[in-house]
């Protein structure tokens, strides 16, 4: 995915940037959700969707009454930017101004298109479930042919796309460093809470295990900590 | 800040749209990170950045090496979309169809234009920092000026703005209610994580109360659970 340096390398701190594969796509598969940012009338546009990768493409989920649906629609290529953000925590310096935080983002450019095929649909959708819930894949009902025609699935093809990562201390001039602060960092620790019946469920229907996770559980999902 | 329905309405799920102040203040001020999205050469941009809400107006965090600093040189104003989203939970529905998320979404649109004294940048920063790390401002050291000029802050006036939310059960079909399928909400927790003293840190620097939040508190921190 490393073949377009010059529209990916970023104008500021260009030592934080990475664009190995592995480094991308775990930031890509660990995050829930994306920004999509394009161009309607002149105007930029963004919007957060749930999104998966599948292979060397994302694929933004949305629905056919969508704005980006209509511009895509008739196959037309759409230009986009498309970011994903983790923020691990914040960097605390002895100066406000070195001040920062840490984080692994992506960012990728390129023309996205709509995914028109059914059955390609019904893979990316199954990718994107096991994604975001392993497990549920086997107990939801799967989507009819009406219900796949509603879903309107982005593919944007990673061919311009860097990671740009941030970890570690704080990075004070040396002046600073005798100063009486405190420095360091306090990280943001995301993970999943316990699950909560709908009010219509009856109550024979037991939790299934793959929704066991405690309180605060954090072990293999979206958005657990690394540090 | 409701005077421009228009662009703001989403396309889908118009029941979701909340134009109320409060709601709208609320998700920004909990949020850490925003999203920024321009047009350069044609071309959608996109940037994650720190951000902090002043009144009826948000200061997006750059530095003067940053694309968009480059695009507002000069007093110009640069049409942006601004995003913040904070998900709450995933919605499992008894159909693939209707899982969802649970999240609240604030979208901006305007023009966003530099801030260029110094005294309101410094007002603005330290807004910020109060915002991130709650009595941070009276330990560290505040800006000089040449770090000042280093810094770039980009308002956006909140005159275009609406809040997305959706909270609550899945929605199922009449039809999938007797389905033999668990249904529910499993929450997303973000809190902060036990602090990290600096790997340059004097043993004598003990850690600062606004800092004693122990492992996982959430209380009073960006991105705590509401639910």
């Amino acid at each position: 995915m490393s073949d377009s340096r010059a529209t990916t390398t970023p104008s500021r701190h260009k030592e934080r940037a990475n664009w190995d594969d592995d480094v991308i796509n775990a930031i890509l598969d660990e995050a829930l959700i994306g920004h999509l940012a394009f161009v309607d009338r002149d105007r930029p546009q963004i919007l957060p969707l749930l999104f998966v990768r599948v292979g060397r493409s994302v694929f933004l989920h949305g629905s056919t009454g969508a704005r980006f649906s209509r511009l895509v629609k008739g196959g037309h290529r759409l230009p986009v930017s498309f970011e994903v953000t983790l923020v691990d925590g914040l960097v605390l310096a002895r100066s406000a101004f070195s001040h920062s935080a840490n984080y692994r983002c992506v960012i990728a450019h390129g023309d996205a298109l709509l995914v028109a095929d059914d059955d390609r649909k019904r893979e990316v959708l199954e990718a994107l479930m096991d994604k975001l819930v392993p497990g549920r894949l086997a107990d939801a009902r799967p989507p009819r042919r009406d219900e796949l025609r509603q879903t309107s699935i982005l593919e944007l093809p990673l061919t311009e796309v860097a990671a740009k990562v941030r970890t570690g201390d704080p990075l004070d001039d040396k002046a600073d460093l005798a100063l009486p602060v405190w420095a360091g960092v306090r990280p943001l620790r995301t993970g999943w809470g316990t699950a909560v019946p709908s009010g219509d469920l009856a109550s024979r229907i037991a939790l299934p295990g793959y929704l066991e996770n405690g309180d605060h559980d954090a072990v293999g999902v979206p958005g657990a900590m690394t540090a």
